[in-house]
């Protein structure tokens, strides 16, 4: 029975993510927090409505701190004294940047930190305390591949960027966090969900949401402490050895 | 016969490089520029009036992209129609956390990303003009092994939790830059110049500038377009197996 929260849930891979846990029994998924900007959308709208007060909306802008801290009391309250067990931190953005890295606007890059990583921060510090009530003390950092610096190389055609450069900058955040926690129990997973067909993803990526959130989900669940500053890929059978770019075979993934 | 300019050149490691750089003949290096925030410090107001109109000061708040284009013009004007050899990116600031990483506020992480990666961004994409009109096009960034995520545990003892995350984005950003210019004989060289002596590396740090200086001029013009993309350490002769934590091999550093 676990408590989980994840961020960014109104669409894309937030939005598969707490269908697949709605979807679970009771006894392994007890209550989904799902934070959304404003108000959730309509397809958030109908799993809350279809889950029997499992799925609970928690609005949150994660760009200011004091909405996260509001969140954070609110499912707190709504927790009625239990812990949290699994922070699936999913909020994220990317532009794109097709005329070049030097034309890319440093404005607009700092943007994209504050919302990848500054962001992931403040949700991160805020949720730790019921964490630490929690009986796993899971965060699962959603990052990608396209943030291995050792891996650039495949991304070349993509001009995400700022993408890229702000997901390295989550990795080295997600490390710093599993060092310091790692006494306290704390597993701190830096994973790639893939490239999906979301409005991030676009329609030329590899797999639908409900793959992706289903293999996501599949290491979020099974990462034990051994995870811990870890940055892994998703296994989707059949795609391990999908030429290029994403290999979906459940391996590490280099920094 | 190389004209080089240095950001950040007030103090610290810049200061060093720029008294190194003036004191080579003027068959090795031409003009070297040298950014400062405000007025040049008196040290380097000394190199300056010493140097016969070789070292030459340009203001420039690198946070500012006004600022940044406005010292890119004044570069341009006095290079006289050469172009600009090498960019070493060395302005950059350090916090320090020793709260805990859960506890430093997000937006102090933003300010050092705006300096160390942003600003980098923006000083790059200004003086690339220059710099395709210059023989070597070679830009170095001045970046921390502390950078490094996979010798995070190293550098487990220091709470500059901003620092490290935001060098590891700078060190994603070198890699972009480096696969879309090298098509045009562009140089991005990342670096480590090592813990030294320095206001942002206090007195328990292992070089004085004078050595890291000297080191971390001598890959700056040792490299060549091998190095393109990659991640190096200085070297030091005699502290080539520094136990523990900084290693001055020369050799490169993993992502």
């Amino acid at each position: 029975m676990a408590n989980v929260l994840v961020t960014g849930g109104g669409r894309g891979l937030g939005l598969g993510l707490v269908r697949l846990l709605a979807s679970l029994p009771v006894s392994t998924i007890s209550k989904v927090f799902v934070t959304t900007r404003g108000k959730p959308s309509e397809d958030l709208t109908k799993i809350i409505e279809t889950s029997g007060g499992r799925v609970i909306n928690v609005e949150c802008e994660v760009v200011d701190a004091a909405s996260v801290k509001r969140a954070a009391a609110e499912v707190e309250g709504k927790l009625g004294g239990e812990g949290l067990d699994i922070l699936i931190n999913n909020a994220a953005m990317s532009g794109n940047y097709p005329q070049g890295i030097r034309n890319m606007a440093a404005e607009e890059m700092l943007q994209e930190f504050n919302v990848n990583v500054a962001s992931t921060h403040r949700v991160t510090a805020a949720f730790i305390p019921l964490l630490q009530q929690g009986k796993q003390k899971k965060i699962a950092m959603v990052s990608s591949s396209a943030g291995s610096i050792s891996w650039a190389n495949r991304y070349s055609f993509s001009p995400a960027y700022a993408y890229k450069i702000t997901k390295a900058a989550m990795n080295m955040m997600a490390v710093q966090y599993a060092i310091e926690y790692e006494k306290d129990g704390f597993t701190f997973l830096t994973l790639s969900p893939g490239w999906l067909k979301t409005t991030m993803g676009g329609d030329m990526a590899d797999l639908d949401v409900e793959t992706g959130a289903k293999a996501t989900w599949d290491i979020v669940n099974k990462a034990d402490k051994s995870y811990n500053g870890k940055f892994y890929n998703i296994h989707v059978p059949g795609w391990e050895h999908n030429e290029g770019v994403n290999q979906y075979d459940g391996l590490e993934i280099p920094w």
